[in-house]
Formats: structure tokens, C-alpha cells, sequence
């Protein structure tokens, strides 16, 4: 029967991620109408509930969009990235360089800057090219998925605010997990999404926004439909979405958020990703000849990013992913475009370590356990 | 406790739609990677059943979209209208106009051509505007939601082609519950969604392209990203979606087109649809002052559009919806839009009865026998 051979495996990549049970069993709940009554039940909870593990910023509304992450990073350019506007993309990885292509995808007047792999934003050089290309909007990533690297984002978005310019964060693959600092930096928007620290399926993009984006969305030309922010906040302050949402998510998500806010509570969630990081951390300590590839200072609470041994290669990695598989996990062997510069330069691969939702500390030891010795295989 | 009061309803609405409990119950199938070798159990099944649901048009492939309905609906018009093109979008209700703003939204050279609210498209006045326009793309609604109409595509293809024009059709609500005839028709591209007549939660936009429609793709600049339809068909041939799609509607959809090709059989489920569209017929002209809104010869197997008897009003109907929740039941009062127009010229409203997706003969029956009743206590 479909579904017999669907391997039930403990997600650690960076998404999509382990559900809990009681999220899986949340898609049992009734469907209802999204623009009946019922419809408040779900998105009522879920709203107020995003407002609670964002900090409550004030003068901030979420606003969700159907699709996943990217869909509603498509929807931060469209609207507030104006055919006159300078928009730079500030990059750390992969991700960081996503959003850029969707400024240069969608038309948009672009300047890049890029860290190495591995490096955080450096300020210095953010301020000189903030003086230099004068961009009116800047875009970067709170957390690099690829490379492990979390940015602070209130020290950015100060500079950006300094030199006249707006900020756009991609918090895809750690709100929830941490403090998104969205009430001290102020971006003009920040986006994030379901399937990451919040422990949920990939479905929604959720984006805050405040009376300032609003207005400069007023000033975009082309915003196109299910991109434009002014058509969507009509809806979510109606606690609705523009278009039809995924009635079994919206059910999952108001049970998942529920838990976090009154169940787990914020901060512990957060000390939990904490706590993670330090578990993977100490791991990465004891590998010989395996070293943290993020910069000190800037390492994320949500995925790990490990340098492999001088013997480690990209299809090795490949092959300790199927032995892991055999435990019944599934390992990231990383982020395929980075690995393949890396071997090019005649350097080792990195793999990553997702621990992000609702994946617990002693589920973690016991997954590191098991690769350290799969990984020992290799020396 | 979160959920315990979300009202179980019987939804006979337009979409969402009710989910058979198999459909439910697939969301406690394992999550998995989308680039992992997982994935293609999945979405290997996925594909081949939309081809068979599609009645496997030859040259065409499926997409899936991340987002709602919508979402591909505006990706067809991003990707394959051209900043030179004329488009002519041909409306015969709510959603038909929605196809028209869609271009609009996208700065689009648009022409409109609009019949009256349950009138199906008249081909000698589509014509007229073809030889009129000269529109190198056409954009309408193989079913109209809002007023229960369904269009003859290979007719209206036929004709736009004949005209040097391509057809983009929005088939959302009618998919898989009547032979989407793309085979036949060969339009540019075929737009439907999850969330309707194949029995779905939302989440998933699904577009049929062929070659013909990535090469007019790669002549319109300014696609997109999440719109782009070349950067999607890279991934669909890999039977993977371009962003992460949400694992628990994956299960669902991948158990749900399997019971639709091999357990009910697609020749079964269109048969059911039209036996439907008979209920709610005979159902109407058993009703005193009730009569089918649409045009004979292009009413609806999904949806039966019932223009009310003189004495009812918007908020009698209000009433209406109040009294069948009452009886389990989601009632839908009509297109809002529509009725206020109705309204305002003096005459009474319409509302609608979904017999889409997995809706059977009986339950159809014993719905349609307690909305008789309630209708006839505002006699």
C-alpha cells in the first residue's frame, strides 16, 4: 500500500524538520471555511501567538503568506524594492545569496556584498559600502542555513538605518528558536517561515511588518498579487490569509504555537536551541581533526556547521549519509554548491548538524553519538 | 484545550473542501527530505497520477507550486506574458475577473472581455475580440466558481489559436472532478490547485507546460522567481518542487491521487461528479421560486450556482448559513461580490452548492433535503 515503504526518519538537516507527534496528529482536526467564523478559532491563536515569539514589537502585524519561505522573501523585494531603489544584498551563504537573486529575478537594481563562508556581516565593511553605493533597501539573512552563521541584527540594521537605507531580514530557519530582536532593530520587514525552529511543515511565509513598510510599499510600482504586501495586510487584520490557505497547517500551527507559547514558553525554547548549540559544540571539541566552521561569536542556535577532517570528502559524505540512514537518521552532508568550491580549492567538505524545533537535547546527544562513530570509520 | 472547539462541519462550500478521513489520516506519515532519495516516493507517484487525472496529454508536464491556487495562476501570466504582449482575459465571473487583476497586478498590457454573471463564453463575441485586439495571450476559467458556469476549453482554445493567440486556463475548481481536456485543447498552460475538486487541503498550485510553453517562457523578461516557470520545470523533471514543499500535504496528496487513479478510477470519479450536478438539479426543480443560475449546456460538475426565490435576501441567507451550521453543515451563501450587485438592481440573490472533490451522491441528498427544509421556513 502507498505509504508502506516511507521510511520514518529523524530529520537533523536544516529543513524541513522533525514534527512532534502531537503536530502530526493536529492534522486531524476539522477543516473549516477561511472565511467563516471558524476561521478565527485557528488564525486568532496563531496571530497572537506569532506576536508573542517575536517579542511583541510594537507597531508590528504578522502577516501569512501561502508558499513557503520563499514566497514571502519574494514578496519583501516585490513590494518595498521600488524601480528607482538601490537594493543591496548583503550575503554570508547561500541563502544570503537567494535573496539577492530574488531582487535580480524580479528586476530589481542590485549591489552585492559578500563575506566568505563561514564569516558573519562585517560592520566596517557594511558601512563602507553603505557610503559608497548609497542603496535605499538592504537585504540579508539572520541566520545562514548554509554555513551556520547567525548575524546580529540589530547591530546591522542600526548601520542601515544610519545611512538613510531600509533593512530586510530573512529569519527563515531561525525564528522561534531565537530572539528575533525585531522590537530593537525595526526592519522594515522581516520574514520568516513555518518549517524551520518552528517546528512545523513547510506551507506559510510570515512576514512583520509595521505603518512604515506600508507606507513605502505605497511607493512601489508592480508589487504584482499574491506578493504584494498592501493586498495582504487587508487580510491579516482580519486574522485571514489573502488566498486560501492550508487548512490542516493553519490546524497544526495553532496547536504548535499554542505549545511554545503556553506549554514549552519562549524563553525556554530558546535556552533549549541554546543548549543544542553547546551540545553540538562540545561534540565538534572532541572530533579530532573536525573544527566549528562558523566564526566565533556568530555560531547559530539552530544548525551547526562542522569543517571535516583532511581525509573527509563530498562523496564520503554521501556514503556516511546512507550509514546514518541505517540508523535511522538523516544527515546533511551540506550545502552542495559551497562543498563543490571547497574540494575545488582542495579543501575538505562541511556537513551540518540541524537542531532546530522541536528536536531535544538528548535526541541530539544520541544522534551525535551514533555519527561520531560512523564518521570514526572514515579515519 | 486548542482545538477542542473547532466545529466539525460538513463543508458544502466552494473550497476548502471536506477531506475523506484516509486524507486526514495520511498526515501521520513520516516527514522526509525534498532532495533526499525519499522524496521521489512521494512525488514520483505524485506526477505519474496527475498525468492519468490529466487524461496524459502528450508534450505536457506538471508542476507543482508552492502557495494556493492563485499562486500558479500568477505565475502563468509573469512567465509567459511578455512586457509587449497584449492580453485579453475573457471573464464570465469572480474568478474570471481575478485572472484579469492577476495580469494587471503584473503591469500587463490587459484587454478585458466580460459576459454576464451566468452566461458561459459566447464564442462569436470572443471573436470579435480576437480579430479586434489581436492579443497575443488569453487567460479564462475552465469553471467559474462564483456562478457555477463551465466553459467549453477546446472550443474556446481552438478558437484563440486559430487567431494566432495563446490560452492560458485556470481550471482550479474543476480539476479532477471532469476531464481537464488539455489533451485536446492544447493550451500554453493548464492552472489548477489542490484544494478543490481532487479532494485536497490547499498548499499546492499545479500548472501543465509543454515545450511550447517554456519557449515563450524564454522571450518574457522580468519572470520571477517562485513564478519563473523555467526555473520550476528544472526541478519538476526531478519530481521535486523549486522551494520546500509541506511534507504532511505531500503524504496527503500522494495517498489521494493513488485512491483517485487505482482505488475509485478517474472515469468513476467524473461520472460521480455529473451524477452530482443531477441531484442538484432535480434538487432545484423540486424548489418553488429556485431555479439553476447558469446557462443551460454549461452548468457545473462541481458546483450548482441557485438563484433564490423573490423573497429572499443576503441576510436571509446569513440566516440560512446559521441555521445549516446548526445541522453540521457548512452553507455557502454565495459569492459576496455578485450579490451585492444583485441586490442593488433589485433582485435576489444566489448561493452555491459544492458537490466537489469527495462529496457522495447521498450525502449530497441528505444535505440538499435539510436545506430544503431550512429554505422553506423563510417562505
Amino acid at each position: 500500500m502507498i505509504g508502506d515503504d516511507f521510511a520514518e526518519l529523524k530529520l537533523f538537516i536544516t529543513g524541513p524538520i522533525m514534527l512532534r507527534d502531537e503536530v502530526r496528529k493536529a492534522a486531524l482536526l476539522p477543516e473549516f471555511g477561511h472565511r467563516d467564523s471558524e476561521n478565527i478559532k485557528r488564525f486568532g491563536s496563531i496571530m497572537s501567538n506569532l506576536m508573542t515569539i517575536a517579542g511583541n514589537p510594537e507597531g508590528y502585524t504578522p502577516i501569512i503568506f501561502n508558499g513557503s519561505g520563499t514566497n514571502v522573501l519574494e514578496a519583501s523585494v516585490r513590494s518595498l524594492v521600488s524601480d528607482t531603489d538601490k537594493v543591496l544584498n548583503v550575503s554570508v551563504g547561500a541563502f544570503g545569496d537567494l535573496y539577492g537573486n530574488l531582487s535580480a529575478a524580479n528586476g530589481k537594481n542590485l549591489v552585492s556584498l559578500k563575506f566568505p563562508y563561514g564569516k558573519a556581516i562585517d560592520l566596517k565593511v557594511l558601512e563602507e559600502y553603505l557610503i559608497k553605493h548609497k542603496p535605499q533597501v538592504v537585504t540579508f539573512t539572520h541566520n545562514e542555513t548554509s554555513t551556520g552563521v547567525i548575524n546580529d541584527v540589530v547591530a546591522v540594521c542600526k548601520i542601515i538605518k544610519a545611512h538613510g537605507a531600509y533593512a530586510l531580514v530573512d529569519g527563515v530557519s531561525i525564528f522561534g528558536g531565537t530572539d528575533s530582536t525585531i522590537g530593537e532593530a525595526r526592519p522594515l520587514m522581516y520574514c520568516t517561515s513555518t518549517q524551520k525552529s518552528l517546528g512545523l511543515p513547510a506551507g506559510f511565509g510570515i512576514g512583520y511588518v509595521n505603518d512604515e513598510t506600508l507606507e513605502k510599499a505605497a511607493g512601489v510600482q508592480n508589487r504584482g498579487y499574491t506578493t504584494d504586501i498592501l493586498a495582504q495586510i487587508e487580510k491579516a487584520r482580519l486574522c485571514q490569509t489573502l488566498t486560501t490557505p492550508n487548512g490542516t497547517l493553519s490546524n497544526q500551527m495553532c496547536v504548535q504555537l499554542d505549545y511554545i507559547v503556553n506549554t514549552e514558553t519562549v524563553p525556554v525554547r530558546f535556552k533549549r536551541h541554546e543548549e543544542m548549540r553547546k551540545i553540538a559544540h562540545d561534540w565538534v571539541d572532541g572530533m579530532n581533526g573536525y573544527e566549528l566552521f562558523a566564526q566565533e561569536g556568530y555560531r547559530s542556535p539552530s544548525v551547526t556547521a562542522v569543517k571535516t577532517a583532511a581525509y573527509m570528502t563530498i562523496d564520503r559524505l554521501k556514503e556516511v549519509k546512507e550509514l546514518m540512514r541505517g540508523h535511522g537518521y538523516l544527515f546533511d552532508p551540506g550545502y552542495g554548491k559551497i562543498n563543490k568550491e571547497l574540494q575545488d580549492q582542495g579543501e575538505s567538505p562541511i556537513f551540518r548538524i540541524g537542531h532546530m524545533g522541536d528536536i531535544m537535547p538528548d535526541m541530539l546527544k544520541d544522534y551525535l553519538k551514533i555519527l561520531g562513530e560512523v564518521l570514526s570509520t572514515f579515519e
